[in-house]
């Protein structure tokens, strides 16, 4: 038995994503955004959305570059108070004892705690009603190598990021290994 | 250390979506897309990108509706199935044995055994490459009363969706509560 919400902002799971920028002072930024995902595979790009409102708009359109930082479990009162404060008011960064390090391909500071972080170049901007919708080509992923699996790709398990929970409000940890794609479904035994 | 893996196409967590479309002969397909996210509050927004050889592109841009369904962690399966084979070869509705059951709002069948499920009306497209991006506007969202927490609303633990990992291929668990939302950010003491 299903219950219908209505038209509600829900989907699981949700990234937590810390985007980073240089403000026009060239001041690092970072805020926290969860409405975006991958978008495209070649060439690879992601989409992050933004309100108009925020310090991060702004440089986003200004500087045509950004990072994304994911934040683990440990992190997630870090995450969230980079959610609750503007870069306008405060620099995150030295609130929170946090290191910006420059990109290495694109004019944007990423949070060097971060285990995972992406660099992005700004490719295409998609006006929303209350977001505008930034479109980035990823130029670099950087990944912990201690969250490396064996074969060097980034293991979900150990990158340990959180994902966030809309309606709930809450932030929620990824658990174990289900299954593997593009393979368990060749054991689906078809009903016709 | 960070090692530098390159324009990848990595984010963590990824969901794991259905999409329901009617195609030319009105009959129900799915298929599952990984690529995407939520991309506004006002209106509710859900980006959802699809490669031009899928059966679903033309079904999308014939009805502009379509639905997404969650599977769960028992589904892994089922859906990693859908993500195999081609609407075009083959019904996957009867093949699994799956309800197609019509969309109340929109043009579109969703897969009624998932515990959750969005209505989209299509809104815009862009081309991205490999990929082009449908954003719908949900016009709702539907979820199992056993899946909803006492005030009603999804509970992620209880929906149990999957997760995919890219790179390494891999469907994951979600896992478990770490903190609330706009709350434990205010607990961080400032170090400057």
């Amino acid at each position: 038995m299903k219950i219908s919400l209505g038209p509600q902002t829900f989907l699981s799971p949700v990234p937590v994503m810390l985007v980073g920028t240089f403000d026009v002072d060239r001041k690092p930024n970072v805020m926290a955004a969860a409405w975006g995902g991958l978008c495209s595979s070649q060439p690879p790009c992601l989409a992050v959305s933004v309100r108009r409102s925020t310090w991060t708009h702004r440089a986003l359109l200004e500087r045509g570059a950004f990072t994304v930082s994911l934040p683990t479990r440990a992190q997630a009162g870090m995450a969230d108070f980079i959610g609750l404060v503007s870069g306008k008011a405060e620099d995150k960064f030295a609130a929170l004892g946090l290191t910006a390090s420059a990109g290495e391909h694109v004019d944007a500071p990423y949070v060097a705690e971060c285990p995972v972080v992406l660099e992005l170049l700004l490719r295409h901007t998609l006006e929303l009603g209350s977001h505008t919708q930034f479109v980035g080509e990823i130029m670099d992923v950087k990944v912990n190598r201690d969250c490396l699996s064996p074969d060097g790709l980034p293991d979900p398990v150990r990158v340990d990021a959180l994902h966030y929970a809309p309606l709930v409000n809450e932030y929620c940890a990824l658990g174990d290994f289900v299954a593997r794609a593009f393979a368990v479904g060749k054991t689906v035994k078809r009903q016709s």
